[in-house]
């Protein structure tokens, strides 16, 4: 009997243990939850990211770089995009997405109005937009990441100096229809006049986003000047052209090239020596912190802002990587 | 006998479901450590911020930043700074926090060049550093977040030019030593020649970064130019001056003033309408993504880059927001 009692006492003392510890959980678990509900999202919450030509390689590590800040905040991520070079598919695809209600949308504009108007209707109907990659100027977005294209004309330009010892003339072969392959025109041009006076650019021609255009438009200026020494293309296809053009002249003939991007003919080309660099752009980055404004958006982080105040940063230029034969291995797409 | 064994029971069922029940809250936060890990880290992981005349309000918003995210990352910081505006003084600080090894430093650079050896050292010894708000654009720091001043110059002509219906003589006050300052001013005269024809900026004077000395350069403007419609400070010292010379002159003569930044005079001004509107830099901003950038690096988190490409944005434009008399409420210190 005096057993048992002990026992039966034993077990009143556990239980009010368990109930007392029971209770310490829960407060330490809610106070846990709180301290960590600030970057910690819950899986359900759905982010889209919408491109263009949506097959492109280019688009691979933006979305690595989101899908990245989805897993470390733990939130879901769905990637959307027109399959097609189309202003009016990209509308579409978009207002698809905005029926749905996605916690946010990170967006690379196809063209830089046309999109605007949708854009807004997301902004307005409270789901969280920011542009990358290709900006829409006048939309309501919150934030636009991307290369800061004068300043990649800018490092092409110092690239080519090196490469030529500062003296020489070269050319550029670009698509001067768009604004951001303007601005890397620009960029390149400004600094070899201003900074390297015994190199002159001979030569500014339209490659038309094409290798085959891009090549007759190489061969074009190698005739004209047959002393050139640089080409710099502000996009892929461009310098795989330029590349093919180069390679039909004779050995003794070094012309050097710099290209733009990263796709895998590019990338061939660097390690045999027809390219000398290619500029690659921060995608990954672009892809990560869009993410993470978008979070930051969503659960209203920025609280402690003045009302009225930009909640986010309003431009981040996610920056440029020379890439030559020495690093080129490490950007093949993994 | 039977009402005890019955207790006896029900209370070996409580401790079994008890010692159950602690099993699973176990491996439950065990579990949830590991999704958690990537962006929760130690509260002995210290982030310091490094300014110069640490005393001055204008770093308040920029520490509230970088303290929001050190409570959302669950990480610690600490501030630091030179006291006065002096170089020497700022790099034995630097020289002090770098002998600590924190895990990040975020600088706001009292001057762009001489501090860059001490900058590097600590990158050089592996301590993720970040530039907030003024850079030292060769150091080896992995990023710079801070206000693209000519952006702000634009921002202050377009509003102008809204409070001047488009038309009318304006003039600059400013800090012509500074290239801050100098960018501001060109952001500001460049717009209003090319985008608003019937404005004109008669006079660009040195303010000295002093109130008095501001107050002075306005009032031999006004002399000059007795039809002057408006006027931009590039720093709230000189927007102060230009407050007091503007409250001298008869009533009639409504001159407006747009200046910078929101210390408690400037937003006292905007309030009784002396100054029109003010620019409020992106400060909080600064400091929140400074500590998430300096995260990232010591958690080594942008680890999927391809190696020696950037691991961070470049350069972010934390922006600026116009303070009028309808918003600026919000923007006093709390």
């Amino acid at each position: 009997m005096k057993k048992l009692l002990f026992i039966y006492f034993f077990l009143i003392g556990v239980f009010i243990i368990y109930v007392y510890n029971y209770h310490l959980q829960i407060s330490r678990s809610s106070s846990f939850d709180q301290e960590n509900q600030t970057l910690q999202g819950k899986i359900d919450e759905k982010y889209v990211m919408v491109t263009f030509q949506s097959g492109m390689d280019y688009w691979k590590n933006g979305l690595k770089g989101f899908e990245d800040a989805a897993q470390a905040l733990n939130v879901s991520v769905e990637y959307r995009g027109a399959t097609q070079y189309d202003v009016n598919e990209q509308v579409t695809v978009l207002e698809q997405v905005i029926a749905k209600k996605p916690a946010g949308i990170a967006i690379s504009a196809i063209d830089p109005n046309k999109l605007t108007e949708t854009i807004n209707k997301a902004v307005e109907q409270g789901i969280p937009v920011v542009l990358f990659d290709s900006g829409a100027l006048s939309s309501k977005a919150f934030s636009f990441l991307g290369t800061n294209n004068y300043n990649a004309g800018v490092t092409a330009a110092h690239k080519m100096a090196e490469l030529l010892g500062k003296r020489g003339k070269v050319a550029v072969i670009t698509l001067p229809s768009q604004l951001n392959h303007q601005q890397r025109t620009k960029g390149f041009v400004e600094t070899i006049y201003k900074e390297y006076p015994e190199m002159e650019v001979v030569a500014v021609k339209d490659g038309k986003g094409d290798s085959l255009a891009s090549k007759q438009a190489a061969l074009e200026i190698f005739k004209q000047y047959p002393d050139l020494e640089g080409i710099f293309a502000t996009e892929a296809n461009g310098g795989v052209g330029i590349g093919e053009a180069v390679s039909l002249l004779a050995k003794e003939t070094k012309i050097k090239v710099i290209s733009f991007d990263t796709d895998k003919r590019t990338l061939d080309m660097v390690k045999q020596g027809i390219i000398s660099a290619t500029l690659a752009q921060g995608t990954w980055n672009m892809g990560y912190w869009s993410l993470q404004f978008l979070f930051h958006l969503h659960h209203k982080l920025t609280s402690s802002l003045p009302s009225g105040s930009s909640l986010l940063p309003s431009y981040v230029d996610t920056g440029i990587t020379v890439v030559t034969k020495e690093n080129v291995d490490s950007f093949y797409a993994k």
